[in-house]
């Protein structure tokens, strides 16, 4: 309902309507030449089976690979398609596209079209596939114009207008040399406003970013964001021109890596979809919760050693939960801040430390805040709800609020040192450190909070 | 280290030694004109003020404006030039980028900057000022082209030739109609393709998307990627075009909305900086903490009402934290798939519905592989390490098993549906259920393995 309100028109019902009730395909052609390829994949999707065939021999096979390259999940609507002409959607496809519906076949579907593909789409699909999914090469685009760097202003300018019937992402023209190798980029802009006359080398940038193809995405996708370029050049060992990035591609790996941290900080081993059967999704999850079951239990372990405590004095039971839960968030906390900086920036030594410091000071003066407000909020509850007087109330309370404190000031310590332990040693962070930083905090609460409960309530005030 | 071997070359140093060694003007403006701005910004934060000082005199204005907008931090080199400079510097700037460097000076040296910016620039800026946060037109730019859909192709060419001085956002040119309100768009591919006597009309998309100016960014931010478009239009109520998202303003919105997912989940109220100062993070943070303070008392005083079984039994203590942390893990696994659905898709109430069910199932198989671990290993370790006989072992495992597969299938549906919830009120689920979600998990968690405990083992098997 709302998105009608921010977006100015609903475009695809208007499209749903014009599909069924138009019968020419020229005029059909016409009409949907107006709408964006996105939003006729999503009337396709409302469509009936019957209409759908009927439009399919509608429109040619050009606009059909475009918005086929819009549609989430394009397997069922690719296999109302005859085989050959399945292909010949998926051939006209930029490579990145094309892979991303192939990925949705089975290993045998996929064999059986890549066979049948054009030579071109063939080849370039298979390039793709040759890369690792961390790999810069794995998503980047074929769709790209490339002219030689010894051309006249002229000569570049009609170049560009023969190559751009076939590609889309013409803002920046790339530039070789002449042994083919990636020499710099011009801006469309420049080259529509220079004169005739000019040399096309002035408006050469030549020292324009580039990634090569086998870097790991996770290493370049801060710097990729903050050159804000329409695209970049991918390049492949030996110089030349692999693919580009598009600023589109960039959306989709800040969506991606961003989309990872968010599911390893919630104990998930990657982002879920909600397609996905409920068998995959458990088989997600369940490595972290056998792994966090036996830490679990280790700490049950410990809190078993305290057993005798509790029989002298069973109300500490109270609030152990408590004190567990606040030091878990702390830490929690200090672990998301971190793993955001470290994912960000190269810390020198120097900025970690004062990191560590800021969340050590973060974590007592949170804690100090919270334990004054335990010492009373509890002290008042012990008093009137469980009978034990003033005194008395007030020594198990403030034991809670000098727990919280210690426990708060060292879950921050460990929520931070942890990942940047990990970082060092080069193991993702954002998999290791929960199930640590859980465990080690839980060790640390229960040992203050029952070791001060056992000092300080049973052996010295005799409570 | 890393980042070299992924970017082909270290331009930055490369630029540090040049602009170090070149003492005349235009030699300088002829290199960098080579180099990408953002490389060349940072350049400038590796240059000493002196240094910095000789480079502002050396390059003109236009240039310093670019430079400065990829600064992450401009304030300091602003402070460097003269107030008129700076005045120049970012009248120069798009709107928007000058917004970002407004905002980082306080309101005083604010009010006097934005009085000395040119006519232009200051109408833009305090447009963009009007806006909220959290509304599209907030981080539009106005740096697009735009030309009357009545034009000829020949006389839209040079309209274009004639804005692309001054506009840097060329791919997609818009139209207004006669009324001056928002009429279509054209792919710059295809006007420069298009042959001079062809008609304009056939080359605009008449349906372009577009969004409207107040519209709140959450609403819209997933269709924007979707069309994976090089700009958006944004319209004023009126209909005329008030400014455009690029492909990369899209880039930093998903950026931001998932760092604020990312935060929410945390227990942060928002993304926190690293430099920012300790007392700001921690005000960030205590209000969280202190709810679940309060959250955390409220589960107390319910395991204080067990404080009978404790007494007669203190073994089961041991157990507490472990059926406790799992509950909570696998509440928190619940809760970040269903945000993460949410925020993406309108589900229907079937899809709802499934999701729901999904969750339980999975919470359930996940809860019995786990709780059949825990009835043979803590078995184990009971029998020897508490010396309890091997029947009584059992039992008390038992009972913990029982309550990790109880407590994971509630949490999973507390997990699921307090988002839900949340959502259907209007109210951010990521940030309203957190702590409602760990308290009534930790509130299940402890009934039933506690209520458990003293109905079988102390009630029935009297261990």
């Amino acid at each position: 309902m709302t998105k009608i309100t921010v977006f100015k028109k609903d475009y695809v019902t208007e499209l749903v309507k014009i599909i069924r009730n138009t019968k020419n395909a020229q005029v059909l052609q016409k009409h949907l030449a107006n709408y964006h390829d996105k939003d006729v994949a999503e009337a396709i999707t409302r469509l009936n089976e019957t209409e759908r065939m009927q439009l399919y021999t509608m429109i040619g096979t050009p606009r059909l690979a475009e918005i086929f390259s819009y549609l989430d999940d394009a397997k069922p609507y690719l296999d109302e398609l005859s085989l050959d002409k399945a292909a010949r959607v998926i051939s006209d496809m930029d490579a990145d596209d094309a892979l991303d519906i192939l990925d949705e076949l089975s290993a045998e579907q996929q064999q059986e079209m890549v066979a049948r593909l054009d030579d071109d789409s063939r080849r370039d699909v298979k390039k793709l596939l040759s890369y690792e999914d961390d790999e810069i090469g794995s998503c980047m685009t074929n769709n790209y114009i490339c002219i030689p760097d010894t051309l006249s202003i002229r000569e570049a300018m009609s170049t560009l207008v023969r190559q751009a019937g076939e590609h889309d992402n013409i803002s920046t023209i790339y530039t070789t040399d002449i042994n083919g190798q990636f020499s710099g980029a011009i801006d469309l802009k420049d080259l529509i406003i220079a004169r005739e006359n000019d040399s096309l080398s002035n408006i050469i940038s030549r020292s324009y970013p580039s990634v090569y193809e086998h870097g790991k995405i996770a290493d370049c996708i801060e710097d990729l964001t903050d050159y804000e370029e329409d695209s970049i050049p991918v390049l492949s060992e030996n110089g030349t021109i692999a693919g580009i990035l598009t600023a589109n591609d960039i959306v989709e790996l800040v969506d991606n890596a961003m989309g990872d941290d968010y599911a390893k900080l919630a104990g998930l081993t990657s982002e879920e979809d909600l397609n996905e059967p409920t068998f995959t999704s458990m088989k997600k999850r369940l490595p972290w919760l056998i792994i966090l079951l036996f830490l679990g239990m280790a700490v049950s372990s410990v809190v078993g050693m305290f057993e005798s405590v509790v029989a002298v004095l069973p109300i500490v039971i109270c609030f152990q939960s408590l004190v567990l839960d606040m030091a878990g968030n702390v830490g929690t906390q200090s672990l998301a801040v971190t793993i955001r900086v470290l994912m960000d920036e190269d810390l020198s030594t120097k900025k970690k430390l004062s990191l560590l410091i800021k969340e050590m000071k973060i974590g007592f003066l949170n804690g100090a805040s919270l334990g004054i407000m335990a010492l009373l909020f509890l002290g008042i509850y012990i008093h009137y709800f469980k009978k034990y007087i003033w005194a008395s109330a007030f020594l198990i309370s403030g034991c809670v609020g000098i727990s919280l404190i210690v426990a708060m000031v060292i879950s921050s310590f460990v929520g931070t040192i942890i990942p940047m332990f990990f970082h060092k040693i080069h193991i993702d962070p954002a998999v290791a450190s929960g199930p640590l930083i859980t465990t080690v905090n839980d060790l640390v609460a229960v040992i203050t909070y029952y070791g001060l409960a056992m000092v300080f309530l049973i052996n010295i005030f005799h409570i």
